[in-house]
């Protein structure tokens, strides 16, 4: 296989690609997260998206957090729930579930099961904000939404 | 169901997504291919990219063509074989390939099974340009493509 071969198709093995890195979520101890990777499919300059990877553990879960940007996902492993804005439901492989702009979102794995998912999200993006006290606590004021957030 | 929660989470069955519209590939006899249709899975004004779903039948292909958009695509469902420029390779669920700008490419199913696939692409992009009979004889002149482009 030469080198051009090698750019052009990447194989696939239990949710891992070949030449892509399986990288931390995010930076230890920036934001509260459990059990998650990320790897990156796509990030070619010429487009305007990138697509990753995402995968909890069972029993982990991604940041509660929030920004301008949206995120386009397609559940592709296992089972969980996931709280977009003050709705929580469970999703499945191939689900579909958009993200929008400025609002709270969190992927939880169940119990017994990994959960991965594909996101596609603007090249060029603001950073997350994490909630405020005040906010955790407006949020938990839901009770399908504290039940959700306590796991 | 309230209408933003139906916006949100959209729900999958056998490679058909809730609110995604199986449109035609493209226009009838704009350029050959066949039975292969198309979802539009994300198209959103925020997101610089689209997602979209194709799928062809056993033994259906996509059109032979090359842009200067370039394509980020994963298998989801069957097996198959795609040309990206002078490479055959045969793709099965999860692999990812790579579509640089200007190269030939075309996409085939298998006999007795279907392929899809996701395609990320740029919102904003130019028109296909399909072969001239002299690129296709040259393309012809590679033993491996000839085999791939006769079916």
């Amino acid at each position: 296989m030469d080198i051009e071969q090698q750019s052009l198709f990447r194989a696939f093995r239990e949710y891992r690609w070949d030449e892509v890195t399986c990288q931390p979520y995010k930076e230890e101890g920036a934001a509260p997260f459990k059990a998650i990777s990320r790897q990156v499919l796509f990030a070619e300059p010429q487009l305007g998206c990138e697509l990753r990877y995402f995968e909890m553990a069972a029993g982990g879960y991604s940041t509660l957090e929030r920004h301008e940007h949206m995120h386009a996902v397609m559940i592709l492993r296992g089972h969980g729930r996931c709280l977009v804005g003050q709705a929580v439901r469970t999703v499945k492989p191939f689900d579909l579930v958009s993200i929008p702009s400025w609002t709270w979102h969190q992927f939880r794995a169940t119990e017994g099961e990994p959960l991965g998912f594909l996101c596609m999200v603007n090249a060029l993006r603001d950073r997350p904000q994490l909630p405020t006290e005040q906010e955790v606590a407006a949020l938990k004021a839901i009770p399908a939404v504290a039940a959700f957030l306590e796991g």
